[in-house]
């Protein structure tokens, strides 16, 4: 396949037929039960990793990913789609409440409501190109609107395009062995943003689902907005995760979390949205004995090829970035790796990361940026400057003063997820997980791409006021 | 006061003020625990009851709504206040999803997760015109935000000026006896454009609640997706609520049924977002009847003045536009009824109603179509139609028959709340409420701004991973 040929594109009347053959489909999938979205699932699941022998080196042959964190992320693919069934069967999607009516005249008299959950209806699903199969043609998006009845149109992401029509395939036919409608999962490709742009501005899209750069999620953000019915378009865009060390844990734990972070900052070549890209250190010599160790550890890293050498040529536009910012000197400067990337790490103080907004932008890729601050208030203040991240990291906050809870009251204001030790790469598939933050980490801070609260996104409260017997005993849902 | 002096809008700086002060108090606020925030909806509305005979003379003179429905009111914004009260005291601000850590790698294995909601900080509240206390200074907006934790910045409507400034000086008040920062509650006055504008484009302000036109809203829309820091812009816009009536419905019932809608239509001058505006019947004898008997209903019905010359001046468009519309006969015709209008009857079919988009706008005032429809599958195309609204209310679907499925779905599709019988005007303040639907009528569909659920557009997930002893201890939430 050739994605400069035009002929990968979708013309837009193939878009449109995917698009109808959802929009046909919703109604029956909007009413199947929870056993035959829970089968569905599973059934996903269970053909990916039948299919393990043939995608992993398809997957690595596109990504350069490697196969150990191919099979494992094909794992978490797997558990996902399962944890949704799960949750299904446990009735999360079909969750109701019932208010009995009270008498009486208002303000305390009412009515009987029973208000139920309604599938918004298809979903265009951006795939995204750092995970090729936990946020692409089966990953979390794609679970989490499966799980709350509605039906799914993929956007396949370029970068890896054998390996989406693979599993798009294989996700049809799973579709259409439980005698399901066809259009329950559609595909759409396209490198051309007209490709992404006649997807969200089809009538019939219901909501939009995208995992990516800022850049291009807020352009699409733009589309949704400016649609005659505007839809609503959860965005999960750059992030910068700052890390924030507290004096003492570095003194006793420095060179050990030196190891751990180099290993999160050059994890996949720095190609996760939690990747950390802020390191926020006291200006005190155990910080200097802990960017030493930080710089040698880097150094010392062989990151792999980025996924495009589109995404390359961003990383070296970004960290060309920081060498052009006056007091942005280099600790580890970026040298000529070939094929991959080297690591880069650079060292500036708080009033000029806070002075420089260009500091504040995501550098996909193995690079991070070291802030000294002479106080809690001032690295307090590095977070207002960042203003909104998927993560915040704070290293020794485990004792409680006045220092850990201002640190965390602007960690909670700043993110979506506060970690208390540990590197913030890594997101967990739980009840308890939030993967989205305030903008412009994410365009829907109140909702959650990762974990079992990502399904709440493609469900839309409706009341039913003084509903008949029938329709109570359907659970308020007339299938 | 008057509302063409320029002097009543509020300057840049003094809105620049009041939403710094707002901001200042945010933190503080926000880490009031259930007792105070509680103790401050009570305040609240004691004091707008102890105010009753003061505040409702002069909501009167400002709203010819007249003194048994705004007494109504104030007991409904009352008994709102006390509700959120209530739902703060038993922990609905403050619940969280405590996932604990479970050993072993990854994608099963994860670590402790805490999942908790942090409020989001100054709201924008923009109050309405039709109902000067529930949905205006001290409203569930108001309420639900102060239970959220949030400080509110009200922009009052100049429909009711003096009615605006007495109820924010009782609101001061009471913020001020219970050692609250001023900023808790803040007021911006003014009738242009730009006094909306200048407050939603403030740094400061995180998230907007507005009641009111579709036209302002979504002008005000625009302006919050369009700041450097896009916020979220909850707003509840126009509706023409459809009902719906079944054969079988008008045959047994007609009379009374044609009595009812009429007072619906008519009630408050047709100034309720609920207001139906849409009669879909079917083409038979007892649709005939009915509609003889509603408008005999409509031309006996006198109501009072609209609230102010321009809803009047837009109510007259909007029927001259009926009129010019072919295929739109008149059945009860407007006519020059001086201060107050009159009501207006329509009449056309499924066809011409479909094929009109401008008879899907709203008409705000005391007007409704009546949609004459061959089938259920054409009820179902106006449905389809008129895509979004609060409410649908559906006659004669007691049985369960294909039919009444058929319309049901449609109706969950369109709409956030679905009656079976009865008339939409009146939105209970209850758990089970949903006031929000569809685009065009809210821009959240998601949410509802009338409810216990209305707080939890102000506030927003964060996980937190791996919390320590004292923070756990705190639930979360470092005070």
């Amino acid at each position: 396949m050739n994605l400069t040929d035009p002929t990968f594109d979708n013309s837009p009347e193939q878009i449109d037929a995917t698009v109808a053959a959802a929009a046909a489909a919703a109604d029956t999938y909007a009413a199947a039960d929870a056993a035959t979205r829970a089968a569905l699932l599973r059934g996903l699941a269970d053909a990916l990793e039948a299919a393990r022998d043939s995608l992993v080196p398809l997957a690595d042959r596109e990504s350069h990913l490697g196969p150990a964190r191919l099979n494992g992320e094909l794992d978490r693919t797997a558990f996902q789609l399962r944890g949704f069934a799960t949750r299904v069967e446990a009735g999360d999607a079909f969750a109701h409440v019932d208010d009995p009516a009270v008498a009486g005249g208002p303000p305390a008299g009412h009515p009987a409501l029973l208000r139920v959950r309604q599938p918004l209806g298809p979903v265009a699903m951006f795939a995204a190109s750092n995970f090729p199969f936990a946020f692409s043609v089966l990953g979390g998006d794609t679970a989490s609107a499966l799980a709350a009845g509605c039906p799914v149109v993929v956007k396949g992401h370029p970068a890896h395009p054998e390996l989406t029509r693979a599993t798009a395939e294989l996700a049809a036919g799973v579709v259409k062995a439980q005698g399901l409608p066809a259009g329950v999962f559609g595909l759409v490709e396209g490198a051309a943003v007209a490709v992404g742009v006649h997807l969200v501005q089809h009538p019939a899209i219901a909501a939009v689902a995208f995992t990516g750069s800022f850049r291009g999620g807020a352009a699409l953000q733009a589309v949704a907005n400016a649609r005659p019915r505007p839809i609503p378009f959860f965005g999960e865009l750059g992030s910068i995760n700052p890390v924030i060390a507290r004096p003492a844990v570095l003194a006793a734990q420095g060179p050990a979390l030196a190891t751990t972070l180099a290993g999160s900052i050059t994890l996949g070549c720095g190609q996760f949205c939690t990747s950390p890209g802020v390191i926020v250190l006291p200006d005190d010599p155990a910080s200097d004995s802990f960017v030493d160790a930080l710089a040698a550890a880097l150094s010392d890293a062989r990151p792999h090829a980025m996924l495009t050498p589109g995404m390359r040529a961003n990383f070296d536009a970004g960290v060309a970035g920081w060498a052009a910012t006056p007091g942005v000197p280099w600790r580890v400067a970026p040298t000529d790796g070939g094929d991959a990337p080297t690591p880069a790490l650079a060292v500036t103080d708080a009033a000029t990361f806070i002075a420089t907004p260009a500091l504040h932008d995501e550098v996909f890729g193995p690079a991070a940026l070291v802030v000294r601050t002479t106080s809690v208030d001032e690295a307090v203040a590095v977070l207002r400057a960042i203003g909104g991240s998927l993560t915040v990291t704070l290293w020794g906050a485990e004792t409680d003063d006045a220092a850990s809870r201002a640190l965390v009251r602007a960690a909670m204001q700043t993110a979506g997820r506060v970690l208390f030790g540990g590197v913030p790469t890594g997101v967990a598939v739980t009840a308890g997980q939030q993967h989205g933050g305030p903008w412009p980490s994410s365009t829907r801070a109140e909702t959650t791409s990762v974990g079992w609260a990502a399904m709440d996104r493609f469900l839309r409260p409706v009341a039913l006021q003084d509903a008949p017997a029938w329709l109570q005993r359907l659970g308020g849902r007339p299938c």
